[in-house]
């Protein structure tokens, strides 16, 4: 790493230690994603959101756990119902997580009963601007079902399939936890001046907006509608790579084997009943694009990454893609807040030096040379 | 600094170089604060906040600048109705950035104009939520007025007199920009993903609300009314000083000698005609404290903050203790929106290392192990 005066210079912070974390392991050269030590497909195949989010904030495995949504305060409904339909649902879950917080006078240090309050009432948010920019009325919580059903349930009404509730709350799982992303990050710098929950995970959110973090799960859904079906694949995709296209879904920062949460996310949607056609194909055209990748790159490791999967998953539930960032952000909540507690218990307020590089010290122009 | 495997380690950043910047040079040492190469105290004498955020956010000096405050969009005035008057105010302010945000479906990257736009609204808000909170009616901006004057007058429906504006006017110069501080760094992280303006802005005002960071300026004005009279200055400090108490106001991280805001904050104090009495008891305890310091605590520097002048000129204008820190954070919207476009125009997602401590791999709790 390149120093400057004696100290390390990295824009990007990339390749420097900014702390220390027990909450989760990304092991991108082995391809292992652990919480608190437990691999990530074992943990979608045999617990639930509820457990997981519980792992994450306590350090403890729950043998069972609840995390039904939560309703809505008035000062939340009142911010979603005034925003203008065409606002992006990311941008109406930083507001309602914002007025939550105005509301909730949230106390130091941040609290497993806090974040599982914000975590629950994330969906409900999320759910309801998206029935009110259709203009319909929101849906109360149904406290019998898991977040990610519940989520369902009040985004349509309906009490989702058992199918469907089951691979949406595989994809919160995989989705809870990933180390120090920016927004993760994000979350922790704001906690470290002391702040509260709510401030972190409101700009926790904003940070995950940002294409270059949140991603583009949505472009795999167009890519698999161009491809339009299984036996198009492979002469859709040779074409692609042959104009030097990225093929949306493959190739990680991170994983230079395969994603092991693209896989435990397959696992769930191959042995799953009653899925939607639509991820079956997804799992034909992986099969071919990964044959390609070693024909055409041989040189390079391309494996599928989690958003190929994520966006199978979202699609195949019935999601709008324009919700698929904001419903990563739900699944992320259980992971910020841990991280939030975790920087609170060993706090060290975070702030970088900078190099600076801007103009010697000058006069105003026009103003006489002080005395 | 300490390396693990290779790395250099510093939970807190501190002595790490996160980036480089041409906004402000903050010179700790030498008792320097430059913003674009022009020194804070000429800033102060010289120019306006509307000038000095122009120089913030283009580089170049204005002759002349106008900068006053903005009407509130429906969205926005409507979150802000809904919130309990309890609310903190960084929270209701940071809820209505979000909101407006939301309604401006802003555009990558940042442009001054948006950074014009959040920094004329910001003290609409506010003024709007301190009225609301007190079941008084929110008052329209007046456009001739300045910043710091309009959001004087949208407070107290009435038109500030000069040497108010003025001294408003001067504590928003100084509050403008501080270097990499963390709420500063979180806009940045943020603007890194490529997400937008309100997202960085609204998580630096979650930072900023943190007492390790945005301080507490209301503690100075507890401590003067403590002190009661100049005549009880010397007497009231010394027993605290034995008592090994902290007097409010005094010492920082950065600055090794004076705090040349607060120099130029006093610099404006004292060439105030009709400013309140307050004002000038502040100046003569100071006086006492630095020579009780040098006399009591002759091998380290203590010297008179930001905090400190801070608190004078904001109780000195009539406002509320509890409207402080929301106040530096309408100041320091033009440095948070200045460093977004910085970060947008040579942009690299901020991303640290963390090094794990957790638990080693292990298999969940009453699972048979994978095969």
């Amino acid at each position: 790493m390149p120093a400057v005066d004696g100290r390390p210079y990295s824009p990007g912070l990339e390749g420097v230690l900014a702390g220390e974390t027990s909450i989760a392991l990304v092991d991108g050269q082995n391809g292992r994603l652990l919480y608190r030590g437990y691999p990530i497909v074992e943990l979608v195949r045999n617990s639930t959101y509820a457990q997981v989010a519980e792992l994450l904030w306590t350090g403890e495995w729950p043998s069972e756990a609840h995390l039904p949504t939560a309703p809505l305060s008035g000062a939340v409904l009142t911010a979603l119902r005034a925003l203008p339909n065409e606002s992006s649902p990311m941008d109406a879950l930083r507001t309602a997580v914002s007025a939550w917080g105005a509301s909730a006078r949230l106390s130091w240090p941040p609290t497993p009963d806090q974040a599982r309050d914000v975590t629950a009432l994330a969906p409900s948010a999320l759910a309801a601007f998206a029935r009110l920019r259709q203009g319909l009325e929101p849906v109360d919580p149904d406290p019998d079902l898991e977040l990610a059903a519940g989520f369902l349930y009040q985004l349509t009404g309906e009490t989702p399939d058992e199918a469907s509730a089951r691979a949406l709350d595989a994809y919160f799982i995989v989705g809870a936890e990933h180390g120090f992303n920016a927004s993760t990050f994000t979350a922790r710098v704001i906690t470290s001046t002391r702040s509260d929950l709510a401030s972190a995970v409101a700009g926790a959110i904003g940070a995950l907006k940002g294409p270059l973090h949140g991603g583009a799960p949505s472009e795999v859904v167009s890519q698999l509608h161009e491809i339009g079906s299984v036996e198009h694949a492979e002469r859709w995709m040779r074409d692609a790579i042959a104009r030097g296209e990225r093929l949306m879904g493959f190739g990680h920062r991170v994983y230079r084997a395969y994603d092991p949460r693209a896989a435990a996310l397959r696992e769930v949607a191959e042995g799953m009943a009653g899925m939607a056609d639509w991820l079956k194909m997804a799992v034909a055209v992986e099969d071919i694009a990964l044959r390609l990748f070693e024909e055409l790159k041989p040189d390079r490791v391309i494996k599928t990454n989690v958003e190929y999967y994520a966006a199978a998953v979202l699609q195949g539930v019935g999601l709008p893609p324009d919700l698929f960032p904001s419903t990563f952000a739900l699944a992320r909540h259980a992971g910020w807040t841990a991280h939030c507690m975790e920087q609170a218990g060993a706090n060290r307020l975070i702030r970088p030096d900078v190099r600076y590089v801007g103009p010697p010290e000058r006069p105003l122009p026009g103003v006489a040379a002080a005395v």
